[in-house]
């Protein structure tokens, strides 16, 4: 096959992942006389932080989820490619994928993030879901709309439902999101909808191994999310081990709780794609990169992201948004000195996490926010709420995302309906164990 | 398990279906002093018409589904159901579905509407899909945009692909509109998103059997369709038969014609409920009413939307929107009479479709309208594809809906982007034989 540039004099850049990260150093690179490939499993780049909100029926997955070639489209140095890469040949430089084809670069990045971890309990996923694709989170939207629906048939038939507990393991920023998200929709948007069940009875239950919710937050915040999450009627459990989950019901150390819909919040685990590179892993399996975002002895490849463990004051950056665009961008401008064969090369700076802040939102309008920069702060309640919302908006890819989603939640918060509440996948209404269990039929 | 409503002295009317017909019906009924239970499959009425925009990657499926809940949630005696219906007693008037409960009726309104017929070659569903559900719509536009992809691919591998070639079996309005969609996303939407192929190279062909496309419109109006068409770089063979499908192929006749992605717009079969009814069926398999739309001695049961066999004028009313909600709308009004006991039942004007035209959108900005009401008139081009807007805007459910679909309409015609070219679905890119076949993991 042909080299996936013929033109040697230019150099080659491959991005293995259209995450934050990758989109960043492509944009950037796009610019560049360079020529780029960008290589992902899906056709579309995803703004994960809005996805738990399609799970929960607010958005849909069209507002928060743009094709890598419509988001790359004006860079005609760049290819887009989706495939699935098999194999990193960093001796020969040149990464396979499953198409057979193979992809010679002078430079690369690798950008793949991290994927769920059930922490040796692959058996859970089935019954628990986690929310990283625009698939889980219309996978967890079915089970959380099919949960009222078959109350209700329940009620029809026997006069009687189970509790409508929902239990989120993990207590970070997702899993505090999902949790006052169902809290939100049972006790506002869903009330009117129901004949024979109380929408509003419904419990949320987040059970956290750790000892505070939000762990990567100030202690204060940890609490005003606490109370936050208690205003909305969310329980929360720190310290609680989950040693089992099964359709219909979770362990909590010996304790059997009741749940007619377990989500998985609480693990991830690095990209596989981190282990092809033959170089120095951490316990978790994250990259070691130095100053530069290279793996040592490798200058030629940069691992940004979630995948790269980059340590900063003693302290690892962490594997959110802000980071991963900042890797995204520093590499790229490496690459563009390096390929230039600049002198400045020698001497650009390290790269440095710069530490915007923090947010997560809790429910319809409370969040809490930890702002560093362009000031101090440490906000929650309504207004950390609405900063919340703005810099959302401001960093979605494209217009048409911007508007549509501006125009959902200013639907949203005026009528108190959510409006996309559609369950798609298997026709056939569940049983217990079906709707614990998935089934590849809705796996959409 | 307790009656569906304990309240005895109210007539209970069961609706199964909630498409055109079962919605309107139970709009109706949700002013009346009757108990009202509605059962439907799927959680959401689907804007059928609208299906191959969401299918196209125009709209998203939330733009043109709507749950049933959020539709009648003002109307506090309906019931709404989300089961499927096992068999019906017209003996015991009752109906017992997936769940085992049993509903009780008085009145009973069966509008299930039509599925997919393959002429007894269901082999071809997996090649070839339909489009009915708002699983299919994205079960389509995977296959569309994947057999671009795929060509890119190839190119890039083998610097060669074959052609783009997209068959369409069968011209009424779901085929001449799927072809014209096709043909505008790759001569407008998608032309900047490649680097490898030219997707302006992409051919659509429509095959249809009969002498013509549009078969139900005028004939001044088939040949306009057929010039616009023509101007859009759609083929058309009438009197052709489909005699296999294959992945990969069609063979039309003896003549072996290649398709990188084939869609069935052929033909409709009578939902399967209609047997259960134990009436005079059709040879198609639809229920024959009278001009009651009652089914022979059964003035209880009443049978409307394209389950129906009603005839008028000598002619059989058609499957489409308008008839289905009209029939909806008068067996509601009657039930309402019989329920009361009114003297007026027995007055009450026998059914009477009132035919106001019908329109078939061809591409972004041509279409075929044959109007009846207010005037008479058969128009074609631009000014028939503005008024097929404003009246499918009007008709949509929703007032969310309504914005965001106008919107999104706006926001191609303007920009001649369509913005959710979104791959749902199998992550791993198939070979031909996977993406011409469905897996199970691919639906939606």
């Amino acid at each position: 096959m042909p080299a996936a540039n013929p033109n040697r004099e230019r150099s080659r850049v491959v991005i293995i992942g259209a995450g934050f990260a990758g989109i960043k150093a492509a944009q950037k690179l796009g610019k560049l006389p360079v020529d780029v490939t960008i290589i992902d499993r899906k056709n579309h780049h995803t703004f994960q932080p809005l996805l738990y909100q399609v799970a929960l029926a607010v958005l849909s997955p069209g507002d928060i989820a743009q094709p890598i070639r419509a988001i790359l489209h004006k860079n005609r140095n760049t290819e887009v490619v989706m495939d699935e890469v098999l194999a990193i040949d960093t001796t020969a430089r040149q990464v396979s994928v499953a198409s057979g084809a193979i992809m010679a670069y002078d430079y690369l990045i690798v950008a793949t993030g991290s994927t769920h971890s059930y922490f040796g309990h692959e058996e859970w996923a089935k019954i628990a879901p986690g929310l990283k694709t625009i698939e889980d989170a219309t996978d967890i939207r079915r089970r959380v709309l099919l949960a009222f629906e078959y109350a209700e048939r329940q009620m029809l038939e026997t006069g009687a439902h189970p509790p409508l507990r929902f239990v989120v393991v993990g207590g970070g920023p997702t899993g505090v999101e999902l949790a006052g998200a169902i809290s939100d929709i049972s006790k506002l948007y869903m009330t009117k909808d129901f004949r024979h069940i109380d929408t509003k009875t419904a419990e949320v239950l987040i059970v956290e191994g750790g000892p505070q919710i939000l762990g990567m937050y100030p202690e204060d915040l940890q609490k005003k999310a606490l109370e936050q999450l208690h205003g909305l009627g969310v329980e929360v459990r720190c310290g609680a081990r989950v040693t089992d989950i099964q359709p219909g019901f979770v362990m909590v150390g010996e304790e059997r709780i009741e749940s007619v819909c377990t989500l998985w919040a609480a693990g991830v685990a690095p990209s596989p794609l981190g282990k092809m590179l033959g170089v120095e892993l951490d316990k978790k399996g994250c990259v070691l990169v130095n100053e530069r975002l290279n793996p040592k002895n490798r200058p030629e490849i940069f691992v940004c992201g979630d995948l790269a463990h980059f340590e900063q004051d003693g302290k690892q950056v962490p594997g959110v948004a802000q980071p991963a665009m900042q890797m995204g961008d520093y590499a790229a401008k490496r690459i563009g000195l390096l390929a230039a064969r600049s002198d400045k090369a020698a001497y650009q700076k390290p790269f440095r996490y710069f530490d915007k802040g923090d947010m997560a939102t809790i429910g319809r309008k409370a969040a809490v926010a930890r702002i560093v920069w362009p000031f101090h702060a440490n906000w929650s309640g309504f207004i950390a709420w609405m900063t919340w919302m703005f810099v959302h908006i401001f960093f979605l890819i494209g217009f048409r995302n911007r508007y549509s989603v501006f125009l959902s939640w200013a639907f949203t918060y005026i009528t108190e309906q959510d409006g996309v509440r559609l369950i798609v996948g298997s026709q056939n209404l569940p049983g217990w164990e079906l709707l614990a269990a998935t089934d590849n039929s809705d796996k959409n």
